[in-house]
């Protein structure tokens, strides 16, 4: 790895952290995990990772500690490491929201350099049963950039994320959480709704549910508490239920008067297919903030953060 | 095949009709196909396949008609075929929708033993060269049974689709379209507003898009005047979006309330996991309207039809 990190903590040996673990040696740099779960220890430990006893033993040391809890036991593991931290470690974390986190990190860890970053690499699995050092391989990666944000903290973790092969995503962490109430909250809450309106019809649509019915509500397959710490608390996913049930209104409404929802299936069906279709073009960019944030905001990426004696040169991909 | 048909005429070489005509080809029966587009009836002959010039010509002698053509030609094709058919010939469609197609051939083919099916065995693919003969495997194919159906045309149908490898449901043209609505329908309906909102939120969210918005507007890849013939002009539809409605208006008041969609998480992941988690048993049934489709409307279907000199022995399964 060409990271200038040389020692990372990653508490939290879940799907991801676990992954990470993983990944994170494989590029050939010291990483120790911890973990709550004494089982998770064990299983971590067996297959020869060290993992730390405690959190305080875990972080020290590290340039890069990696939060992989659930959101919810965040803020309580922010209080129980900060005394533990030197000025200036560089925390990140992997959860779906980013407000929440950089509202505690803020209040709990004011001493380290805070980057907000988020993983699309889930799967329906999780725990360390379930990891795999190749999950994040051409996964989106938002890392937020706030005012406050160190943009040399915020560069390593990009040239981390870069060397575990995802695509790190410039952003805030308003825009992102606003973002993902409706590719990632909204999807979720439509196959919950649908997973239950095909149960209400009684067996016999269960019997007939085919590939539209599965697809529509795989992901009601997920834990409801996971589902919850991805939902809850994003005002943007209210904005985004209003405008399902909006579309879903007039949808309704059309069909009951003229007998037909091929206005909606048609924009439906362009949405998709340009999603699919969009195509990129290599952008150098400048390390600046807005302009970071800007490329993200149209749909760009880092692709390597290149260092010389000149300083860095960051290179993406834009949209065409 | 142990079917008692002798020649099946296969209208309409799709992917399902062509599909057809591979599998009952496979299974022994004589088969020969008709479409109304050239280059489909040329491409169907290239490989091997009886192809008739006319309508008339192709229904010649035939035991069983299939109308595999897209329904909204499905009048027109009856009004056609409707002097070339003999008294009590057999008539199956493969429609989605139901109801439409026993009111058209209520009108205009009174004098033909019509049976309405429905294979649940699309794929996003379409056309002739999309065909496979073991689209079918495992497939429930619903199979009505109204008030003036001839159960013994019924049971013939009944046993060429168990020798497809696909499972008759028997139910009614009424209560199939009810049940539709809700396994296929509105599946399809909240793909599209899903497709449209990611994309309304800009690129960024459409560059953060992962597993769950990717399944959730799959079937937004459809060809959309497809997805309005599955849906237009199904009162049950409405219903369903009504529910889907009202389901997303109270997780939208719990978010904005309580700050949580917990509630509707949990529900959706049991109702999904329920349904995965059906388990059936073995039941024999006797030919008799009112039985068959209180099976079907239990969850069931018919594995066998089986023939001897004291008659018919119906096989099925049903859940536990």
């Amino acid at each position: 790895m060409s990271s200038r990190l040389h020692r990372v903590a990653v508490m939290g040996l879940g799907l991801i952290g676990g992954s990470l673990m993983h990944a994170i040696r494989r590029g050939g740099l010291e990483v120790v995990g911890y973990d709550v779960d004494l089982q998770t220890v064990a299983a971590a430990s067996s297959a020869g990772f060290p993992v730390s006893p405690t959190d305080a033993a875990a972080v020290h040391g590290a340039d890069l500690v990696v939060l992989a809890m659930p959101l919810p036991q965040v803020p309580d593991a922010l209080a129980s490491l900060s005394p533990h931290l030197r000025a200036g470690t560089i925390i990140t974390d992997v959860g779906t929201l980013k407000q929440p986190v950089l509202d505690a990190a803020r209040q709990l860890v004011p001493q380290a350099r805070f980057v907000g970053g988020h993983p699309l690499a889930g799967t329906e699995e999780s725990g360390w049963g379930a990891t795999d050092p190749m999950l994040f391989r051409d996964a989106p990666w938002t890392l937020c950039i706030e005012p406050e944000t160190d943009l040399e903290a915020w560069l390593s973790v990009a040239e981390l994320v870069c060397d575990l092969g995802a695509k790190p995503v410039p952003t805030t962490a308003g825009e992102q959480d606003t973002a993902v109430a409706r590719v990632i909250g909204l999807p979720h809450v439509l196959a919950e709704a649908l997973a239950l309106i095909g149960l209400d019809g009684g067996p016999l649509g269960l019997s007939l549910a085919a590939g539209s019915y599965t697809s529509g509500s795989r992901v009601a397959r997920t834990r409801p508490d996971l589902v919850a710490t991805w939902c809850d608390g994003n005002p943007a996913l209210v904005t985004a239920l209003d405008e399902a049930i909006d579309r879903l209104s007039a949808a309704r409404a059309s069909l009951a008067s003229d007998g037909s929802v091929f206005s909606l299936a048609e924009a439906g069906h362009r949405a998709r297919m340009n999603w699919e279709r969009r195509s990129f073009e290599p952008v150098e960019l400048r390390v600046d903030r807005d302009e970071l944030c800007a490329h993200g905001r149209r749909g760009g990426w880092i692709t390597a953060v290149l260092r010389d004696d000149d300083g860095v040169r960051l290179l993406g991909m834009q949209p065409l």
